[in-house]
Parts: C-alpha cells; sequence; structure tokens
C-alpha cells in the first residue's frame, strides 16, 4: 500500500481555485484502496508569513472545516495540524544537520525573494527570515518521516520533493534503509481554474471567488464574471468561458453536454451565470452548512485534530527512534 | 529564583581544561541556593559534526558520567539530555521564522566556515550544513525554552546569548511579556588552563590530558609537560610553570602555598610533577571510579536522564504552550 502526502498551507480564505486544483484531487485519491493518504494543515509553514494570532487560528480552522465538510473521512486517513506532531521538527533539525547550506541558496522561493530585492535596490536577504530560507528542510521532514511514496504538487513544489528524496537517498546510503523515497505526482489541473476576471484564480490577484460564500453573495460574485460582448442568442464558444469552465466544475458530465450545446446555440450570458449559480448552489450547499457547523463548533474539530495527531505520532514515533539510534543518539 | 543554564556539547573527551574552565565553574554554581541550575547535554548540537553512531553514543555518556561523577546532585537541578526534549526543536522552529537571514550571515561560527572556505579558494559556503548556519537559533531556543536568567559562556560564545536576547525582546514586543531576557556571565577562567605543551590546553592542539585517565597513564602523560632545562636546586618561578598551573586546580590552600615556596627554593622537575601526580589522583580517584561505574551501567545513567527530561519538560511545555496560543497556533 503507498502513501499518498497532502500538505496543505493555510494563507488564505480557501477559493474555488483551491478547491478545483487541489482538495478535489486529493480527496479523489482517498476512494483508491491501494492508497492509504495522509493530509495535514501545515500552520507551522504559514507561521513564515502569518502573524496574527487570529488570521492563523481562523485560516487552520478554516482548512480543517472546508475539507472535513467537503468529504475527507478521518476515519479512513490520517488528518492532522503540522504543530500537533512535535517529531516533525525533531526531525527536521537531523535533517537540517544533513542538508548543504548550498542546497538551500538554491531553492526557488528563497530565490524569488532575493530576486525581487536585487530588483527593489535592497539587500539580498532583506524581509528573509530562517524559516522561509529553510522550509524546503521542514518539508522534507513533513514527507520522509510518514513515509510517503507519493506527494501530489503544484509544478512550484517539485523542487521540494526532490530536495527530500535527495536528503532521503543520502542518508540511507550513510547508514542503511530508513526513508522511504518519494515521488512527486503533478496536479496537471492546478493552473485552470480562471478567476473572475478570467486569469488564473489566485489570492494575489483578487479575482477570486471563496469556496463557501454565502448564497446571495455567491450569486453577486458570479455576476462580475467577465464576459465577452456577444448578445444573447449569438453563439459563443464554451471552451474559451469562464462561465463554462468553473461550470464543469460542479455539474454532471450529463449537464455538461447539455450546457456546452446551449453555449452554441447563443445561451445568454445572465441566463449561463444563472445556470452556473444554480449548479454551483446545489453542489455546495451541503458541505456550506457543514462547514458553518463547524466553524461554530471549533471544539469538535479540536476532537478531530486532537485523534488525527495520535495515528499521525503512532506512525511517526518508530521511524523518529529508528533514525535517532542510527545516529547513536539513542540507546 | 535566577535559572542558570549550562550547556555542554559532546564533541570530544573530556580532558582537564575543560574541568577547570567549564565543569568546575558551574558545579559550583550549584552550591548557591539563590540559583536554579539546569545543564544539559548538547547532542543535537554535535549533530552538526559527530557522525559516527558509537561516537556520539561514548561522548554523550562520557559528559553525562563525568558531570554526575564530579558531583552534579540532580535531585537539585535539571539535567537531561537536548534530544530527550522535543519541545527544544518545535521552539526552534518559531524562533526560526522570527530570526531574519541576516542575523545568521553575520554569525561567528557560520563567518568563520566562509573564510577558512575563502582562504582555501573554496565556494563559500562548501562543507556548510543548515544545522551549523542555523545554530545560534536553536541555542537560543536552549535557552529561551527554560526562562534562564543567566548563561555562562566562553567569550565566542557571547553572540549566542545575544542573539537570544535580541529574538527574546522582539517576540516579547510583538505578543507582550512571554520570554525572559537572557544575560552572559563569562567565564574568566576559560583560557588559562595550559596543555602538556604550555599552550592552552585544547582538542585542536592535541596537548590534552584526559580526566579520567587511568593513574599510571596520568602519570606518564604528566611527565611529558614541557619544563624549561633549570637543574634540581634552581629556583624556579610557579606563576611561569604549567606543572604549578595544574597544581592549583587540585591541591588545597594550604599545599599550594606550601608548594609555592619549595618552587621558588628550587624543587627538581621530577618531584614536582610526581606531587603533582599525587594531588591529582588524590582528587580524581573518588570521581574516576564512579565515572567508570556509570560507563559500564549505562542503563543507570538512561534513568537518570529520563528523570531529568520529565523536569526539563515539565518546565518547557508551559512556555511553549504560551508562545503557541499568543501565535494563534493552539486555542
Amino acid at each position: 500500500m503507498k502513501t499518498v502526502l497532502t500538505g496543505i498551507k493555510p494563507t488564505g480564505k480557501v477559493h474555488l481555485g483551491n478547491y478545483s486544483g487541489a482538495i478535489k484531487p486529493a480527496l479523489n485519491l482517498a476512494r483508491d484502496n491501494k492508497l492509504e493518504p495522509i493530509y495535514f494543515i501545515a500552520d507551522y509553514h504559514a507561521l513564515t508569513s502569518v502573524r496574527d494570532p487570529e488570521e492563523m487560528r481562523e485560516l487552520s480552522y478554516g482548512i480543517a472545516a472546508t475539507w472535513l465538510a467537503l468529504g475527507l473521512d478521518p476515519s479512513k486517513s490520517i488528518f492532522y495540524r503540522q504543530s500537533d506532531v512535535p517529531e516533525i521538527f525533531e526531525l527536521s533539525w537531523i535533517l537540517s544537520c544533513f542538508s548543504s547550506k548550498g542546497l538551500m541558496n538554491r531553492a526557488h522561493a528563497y530565490k524569488a525573494a532575493v530576486d525581487r530585492n536585487n530588483e527593489a535596490g535592497r539587500e539580498p536577504d532583506e524581509g528573509v527570515n530562517i524559516g522561509l530560507f529553510t522550509y524546503p528542510v521542514l518539508m522534507a521532514s513533513d514527507i520522509l518521516l510518514f513515509k510517503s511514496d507519493l506527494v501530489p504538487v503544484g509544478k512550484d513544489q517539485i523542487q521540494h520533493v526532490e530536495i527530500a528524496r535527495h536528503l532521503a537517498e543520502g542518508f540511507n546510503k550513510q547508514y542503511g534503509e530508513t526513508f522511504s523515497i518519494p515521488d512527486y505526482v503533478v496536479e496537471e489541473a492546478t493552473a485552470i481554474i480562471p478567476g473572475l476576471d478570467g486569469r488564473k484564480m489566485s489570492k494575489s490577484y483578487q479575482n477570486t471567488i471563496p469556496l463557501f460564500e454565502e448564497s446571495t453573495k455567491l450569486r453577486k460574485l458570479l455576476n462580475r464574471i467577465k464576459t465577452d460582448s456577444s448578445l444573447p442568442n449569438e453563439p459563443k464558444n464554451p471552451d474559451d468561458s469562464v462561465v463554462f469552465a468553473l461550470y464543469q466544475e460542479f455539474a454532471s458530465d450529463k449537464d455538461i453536454a447539455r450546457m456546452r450545446e446551449r453555449f452554441e446555440n447563443g445561451i445568454g450570458w445572465g441566463e449561463a451565470k444563472s445556470e452556473l449559480y444554480h449548479a454551483m448552489n446545489l453542489f455546495l450547499e451541503e458541505p456550506r452548512r457543514k462547514y458553518n457547523t463547524y466553524m461554530s463548533h471549533t471544539d469538535e474539530l479540536e476532537l478531530v485534530l486532537e485523534k488525527g495527531a495520535e495515528k499521525a505520532r503512532d506512525k511517526a514515533r518508530p521511524l523518529l527512534n529508528e533514525v535517532k539510534r542510527k545516529l547513536g543518539i539513542r540507546m
């Protein structure tokens, strides 16, 4: 049985792009009986940038509530919050002693920060904290501690899995077979969910549609989707339409085929948006209700996360102890 | 009551220089009833350089056995092994998110490594691992997690306490009073214990006298101490003699005064060394026996360290939880 690890960094309100690009494919993996899914809320990764305690709490709970509302079954997976598993940070220190600094100098996120500083005429390391600089090591620890075989990632995250592989192979070579060698799986869909303005849906473009937006607000947001100036009755290209792209994410195959026809026959934009709203609302109504219930009963979330942390630690401890024995740190 | 924290890095066999420069003054602190002493074996710091598991185990146990043999009383102090306290590594990650990379770029140990590389015409970061680069952050965590007020250090370690202060002050300013602000205490004596060749006793000069050397070997080693060519009966300057310097570390005040006289009256080198041997052997006989017993019963050491880790974790947990609450990482 292969272990699949999905990390979710709580850095903003969950939107449709997150759902289609990451949550949906990750939850689909859990349906494969040959895979053991592990999901975690990477709250300590978020600490490199999130500094407001209220925001941190809301975002972490938001992630937990979102995934549970969308069908994550904690009894069929391991679902935990990174900060509840201290073993991760101990292994992270160990791995840092085996990570060359040169490797971190070449990590994408750090290099991007340096580039931005250089362009702005600032000191190269200005505003860079050690958490940001070394988080590929923490990520390697996240991955290796659970003997993850597969790690679904966006393209910008491939390097992190490669660093984890590199550290695992190095350790295994020196101390004998210890870590599993992880592979990445690139989510091809990640890039294509369009936002309100037609560009990729992304927090940084401020064009997002929050996943659990209240229904009247959702309707208003969908009405703001950019469309072309074609009139009702004029044929429309479904494959060039944000409305159709989003509709595909929530409607049944039959309804999608029918909608494609209606586009070609010249559906009006108002009507198309109304159909999108109804499809989305039908799909999201129940998860939204569950989400809101969890968010107003965070003690229940804590219970779920507590049990998850126990399962995670039970899985992590034997490997950490094995590593420590091999290093001479433990009897 | 002020907390005094002493960290001991297991990187070589304990020698007389370690004893006089670090162990003796640290154990003296424990006699002060107004101080709460904490001692820890910094095994995870050693991991930045020690890679052989047998060596790591021997060195860690060696430190534990040495301090206990010399009178460290675990019931009147907190005495633990760093790797038994996972809270340290979690706090270390938190602090790393608040440590600017520029601060680490300027840390002495890292800068020295870069200088050595530059001189040898190598890449600046060659052979530097992330553990070495970021260990001032781990050290800050060691210090701050136990609300240490005083940290006895050698001069080369002052910067580490300053970094810990800086991080504590920054956090307190942002999140309210949380960490105690530590002060360093410089052990003035550190530099003056001479080795066999008269230079400072140091592993790197290979001029050390192991503290628990078996007595016949000790005698032979002492006979190798470099002396001048003055003949027996010629007056000798005690303050210019390695033999006298070492004698002062182990003899009573009365015996030291008498020996000073004998030097001035022209004691022969052979006799002086013989007196030194007897004084040292008298002093070290009992600790040496205890040390050897511990080293052949490491399960007893494990028991002592286990209890120490419990005390350490009981002290550490409330502070870590407070920090996590303030960050929004915990309810």
